[in-house]
């Protein structure tokens, strides 16, 4: 049995790649595993040798300490990869299959799986509803910033590429399917984006250059981009965005300057609770920043999108209602232009396949988008420290130089 | 010309019954008019005698010095009358119909009016979207607690009752179509309350009864009200809702209590802010109470419907955040349960036709589950007073003595 | 291991009660099982004890001769159960528990299962999409009218009632949740109709009185009717529906004198494809009858709920066109009046857990209202006949004697 | 006064340029209108200077005798223009300002406007719901084939361009916004278009072509147009459709061929009721031909957009059936993949601003791929005869030279 290298949190802006062993159809005890979840079985699942497996803005919170993630849990919830053996209880999902893993476990038994709502499922997570590979408080499921994971509920939660040549050829792609392309996509959908809307996005990483390539494919007439990085906007840029440097003040005037009205028909935030001020703010953690932006700039009757990550704990949040997720927010002007906020973790089965026609068929240049920059799995923790300096890139890690 | 006696708010605690002029088709100057609309000609409008004209819950804020309403202000946003007089441009509602007018005015012209966002209609406040009757920020259109008031565009806002003998049957009921019936309903709609719901609504005064009477209507297997007020839950007890006693501490508990789960599908807020604590917090004004309320026991998946008012400016608040609007809101709770929340004005032309029908077809009994109380024009202030101690009825002013 | 009784169709007019033996985690061959899917290893499936099990109108088109169903075909698709043996994969469902089972059988894990579309599962019918117990053309799954049966994917298929004993109390309302209460609310759903609406339900029969149900809970202000059949109308008539007796004519007219003017808000055929004519033409069998008075009847912009069966093969039709499913439908008309249509088995698990809640909260009484009627299993036979012949009846069979 | 030449439908087959009268605030007897209508007075309108007037398949229809459509009828409902004279309740529109017509005429303050379906308006034909320009059976209004031309209820049905120089920048592309764009688009939402879909297009004539167009804006992966006719498959082509040429036979195979399965997910009927055959039967009308189509090509659980035209009377039609607007479909089929059918004129307004937001953004180019042709308004009768041929081309007539 093969070794099983993988990045692991060792504290406070430090992850390391060790040997975790290899997965097996049970879940074991370890940092971060829920302790009813200790001894499940798991004959549904199976391995993944991992093509593809991309670091997170979300994992950056854990690195930065902004979460209660304890040392020793293996990172890593975007996998795309292969599928080389299967439990007994896998019925449609093959070996040899290629395979995206969406970032969300779901049992696809539950009444929120059967509604959609694969980002809540009820089975997956004893202390709550919702889960993910790698992750602070989802239930204790090991990452796959790694060679090999364990996926369960496989057919369930697997969307198998039709081809393997043709998914090899656009693996850069289709490594966004895992979470950031769906959640940029669910960002725009939930925001009401539609043909010929005007869009703001708050953020320039991943996840804001992913809804901002969703709100084009959605037909979107002009999209706007915000950040404070000039790289980050420059790469929005690249690919059609209009930019809003937010260093140089509220963003209201910059879009009067390109729409020649000051609000929106729909805004997405793809920042969340580590957000910073606007103007002479910038350099300062403002968490409610954002929210109370995107409610100034859009238009009365528009709605807003929200899968930037809020958090029910912080511990390095500045003042104490922000350590439990309370957020002084603007409700008093939502309300008077009736607004409708979305919030939560993206259920990326509504959206995944869909996405994947998009890429295979050249519709959407996602990878390009987002700047894709592959490295070997040994080179995570300098992709982590690049990534988390600001570089205008998606890293994605390689753990088996199967990318070419 | 007759004479046209109005409820006028004169400060503080203070309302008074006064002449205040015939309508005319046009927009004159006066307390809490807009300069921008001052000599608007309305050839569009119709001229109502006045047959049932209720008294809100948002009147009261204004009332209570909540807002910045202008002393002379002449309130008065909920109206049912016959049409006694049509502007020359009306070619649909002809004199001698009974009709109910919408509290939100609205154009029918604009985008927002088009996509069915009466309550954001941009043609009608020149000082942002939405508008009412008799309202401090909303243009200065003059209210219609009186004898006589002008409703304009009216082949647009006004909803025709089918005859004439059977709406005075019922009047009380169509009374309430206004305004807190179908602001009640959109608090369940977009709640996403339907067959089967279990229901949480916060506060039981008109409109936390319109939106349990509503979420009966729309086939809701268990429907929970909660408030501070003893009368008040006696009264959501007398048409089949569990209480919910605020006072008695956290309503989570209590729910478990009733459902066997402390979690429901759908929640509305039907207090806004002038909320107060739980328990023993119960005396305390507590503005983001109900709305951290309503995300607790909400399940995960959920939606939460706020009809209650919220203000961009509140100069009685008890701190400088809530002044302006500013709520401390548990969002990492609500954002971890992939909560969606709908705020604002409910557009009342998107649901009173569909309410009408119910009523007329014996469907809802919405006037005594709200306790409909009907009293002379003249005895208004007594109304006010009453209704802000929290009597568990709902006034409705009479002004020419034609309900029976 | 016991024996397993259970009703055959053994040739046109003719069932049977029989020993088909004790079901296995297995599809064996046998009468109308797709070869495909003989060998077929069900790990995921339960055993049930029947509880109850109902005549469904769509099994006399079977036995009327008006399929392609070959002899010896095992019937019943609405079963009700107890759970006494699981599969080795099954991980939620548990001995003992009393579930509903939906007619569609449905995988849990292809796309159309994923997006909610359950009645056209892409993985149990090797033939075409969807499937059901017990019913010609779909995959051949063994019927449930029996004793005991085989429920596939039982983690995703079966809705557990909370309680045992609630569930005993109420059992024959909520065993019309295997398919005529979910089949009927679809209609109404797909129909559009909410709270106010006027409603025209296609015939009395059981799924016709389910509609009529449904409407009335989703909030309608008039459900009529329409039926050849005096005791069906009387039946309908019993919960406050209107009637309309089509032997006396076109049913506009009739609509008219109830409503005051001819059109409905939306329609529902509740009859399919053997449907008889209206007035001089009610005897002779009329397929498109039904389909072209509901555009006839309801307004411009309305919708058509038709869960009433339409079929591929008609052996029995009265032209060659009707043979193969090809009726002359008015659809210049419908295309005028920009109507929409919804056809399709209903997907039940998208409804029941709904309509369950309503049922355990008194708010909708299902079997008063299609005047469920309790026999043995040894009396299906003549249960059968007596439906055919136009009982006012719902028949539950009752295999082992539970239901007091 | 100036003169008014326009487009005249002179019985079957013929067309000619004539003076028609300078068009007034009140509707006159002529051709075609209907009784209950003459003498209306329409303080609302305003008249328009026409820019760019389009001829539309649905004309041939007319012209072809294919309806009874009356010889002296003023062809033409797809307009855009100055405005030049407003009627004395026209508020928000203004002289000088360049707007889009809808082609369905609407009241704006009935029921089914403020519910969006603006294609059945209840106050514009006394005939049935909906209504158009210079069309058989739509209430006798003058068309827009003319140099000028009144549209009513205008400050409701116009969309302002926002800018004049753009506008005629671009006035090809907004020049569809009228009809064809929007038609073609609601054929696509209605049939479920949306990022990722498959799509199969009946008919590349200027609505197939336009709601090709749709379907990349919507995000559309795989997008085919069938057609008998080489040119205008030639036309689809040039813009990134995969094409299938019916004459060659069923588009089964050819579906297969391009996607590697027989079938879609949504389907789109562009033709309507003059149809023809496919493979041996491509030069016979088959009225039912592309309906049934759409269903044996779309896959179980997917969607019908039925944008092309079905009527109540074809006096041209090869059976009796046929002349009364009924068709053999085979519904049997529909019913078993539970496919949902959307037919009806498109409700323009729904569609038309956002549209135009995406062509002044260049995210589409809606002139280029239908082949805009641009003629003087005395050529029409040329272009009638060009466009029945089936030239691959979108006739715009350009009353005044303005067009560069």
């Amino acid at each position: 049995m093969p070794e099983n290298k993988a990045v692991v949190y060792r504290g406070m802006g430090h992850v390391e790649v060790e040997n975790v062993g290899y997965p097996a159809f049970e879940i074991k005890d370890g940092p971060g595993v829920n302790p009813d979840n200790v001894g499940r079985q798991l004959p549904h699942g199976v391995i993944l040798k991992v093509i593809a497996t991309n670091i997170c803005g979300s994992d950056q919170h854990m690195v930065r300490g902004r979460t209660t993630a304890p040392e020793g849990l293996t990172l890593g919830h975007e996998i795309t990869g292969e599928v080389i053996e299967t439990g007994p209880d896998v019925e449609f999902i093959k070996t040899g299959d290629l395979v995206s893993v969406p970032f969300n476990i779901a049992c696809g038994r539950c009444r929120n799986c059967k509604e959609g709502k694969t980002g809540v499922c009820m089975n997956v997570n004893p202390e709550r509803a919702g889960s993910a590979y790698g992750y602070v408080d989802m239930g204790g499921w090991v990452g796959g910033q790694a060679e090999y994971v364990m996926v369960p509920y496989a057919d369930w939660n697997l969307l198998k590429f039709p081809d393997r040549d043709q998914a090899m050829e656009k693996i850069r792609d289709l490594a966004m399917l895992a979470d950031i392309f769906p959640t940029g996509f669910h960002g725009c959908v939930t925001a009401g984006v539609g043909p010929g809307s005007t869009v703001y996005v708050a953020g320039a990483g991943p996840v804001g250059l992913a809804a901002a390539t969703s709100a084009f494919l959605l037909g979107a007439a002009v999209v706007m981009v915000a950040d404070l990085q000039k790289d980050r906007l420059d790469q929005a840029r690249s690919f059609g965005c209009e930019t809003i440097d937010v260093t140089q003040g509220d963003p209201r005037a910059q879009i009067e300057q390109i729409l020649g009205e000051p609000e929106v028909d729909a805004a997405v935030d793809a920042v969340g609770f580590e957000a910073r001020g606007h103007g002479d703010d910038a350099q300062t953690e403002r968490p409610a920043t954002v929210l109370n932006t995107i409610m100034d700039v859009t238009r009365a009757g528009g709605a807003l999108g929200i899968p930037g990550l809020y958090v029910t704990g912080d511990p390095g949040a500045s003042d104490d209602a922000a350590k439990e997720g309370s957020l002084s927010i603007r409700l008093g002007l939502g309300w008077a232009k009736s607004l409708s906020f979305t919030t939560g973790q993206c259920p990326v089965m509504r959206y995944n396949r869909q996405l994947m026609m998009a890429i295979l068929h050249d519709r959407v240049q996602i990878a390009k988008n987002v700047n894709a920059t592959v490295i070997p799995l040994d080179q995570a923790p300098q992709g982590y420290t690049e990534f988390d300096q600001g570089a205008a890139r998606k890293y994605v890690l390689d753990p088996h130089g199967m990318i070419k």
